[in-house]
């Protein structure tokens, strides 16, 4: 069993609402050293695989079908024995 | 000027219906060999500060104040120069 860690990340163009909205709000709390907030998303996926590549290919494969967004997005997969 | 990389994870114990909802889509597009999905956040703050450990500060008030909620989330913070 293999852990996969994946970050999906919204690409450097793509304006990103949610972390301008938090940004603004972090202000107003005072924390004024803030310069600027992205969010995206910790997707840790538990795979059934022989070896570590065949589940960085699973985790992989889930990513450009379902969990991310290839035209905003970027992916990024770390994968630990689990 | 630092980056701080926050994961936001929900707790163990607690329910996650978006990684449910991923896991079963994923299932019916034939990823049978994934046994769960558990979604978080990745939140990226650029913060101005004078050093590490006051960019650290900086990033733990505002997940305790704003971006997470630590009665069903964990969160854990990684500091690195921009």
């Amino acid at each position: 069993m293999y852990k996969a860690t994946v970050n999906v990340t919204l690409r450097k163009s793509i304006l990103d609402p949610k972390g301008k909205a938090a940004h603004h709000a972090l202000e107003d709390l005072g924390l004024t050293d803030i310069n600027s907030v992205r969010i995206g998303k910790l997707i840790e996926l538990d795979i059934d695989a022989d070896d570590k590549d065949k589940a960085h290919e699973v985790a992989e494969t889930a990513c450009e079908k379902l969990l991310a967004n290839e035209v905003m997005e970027d992916f990024e997969i770390t994968i630990s024995e689990n």
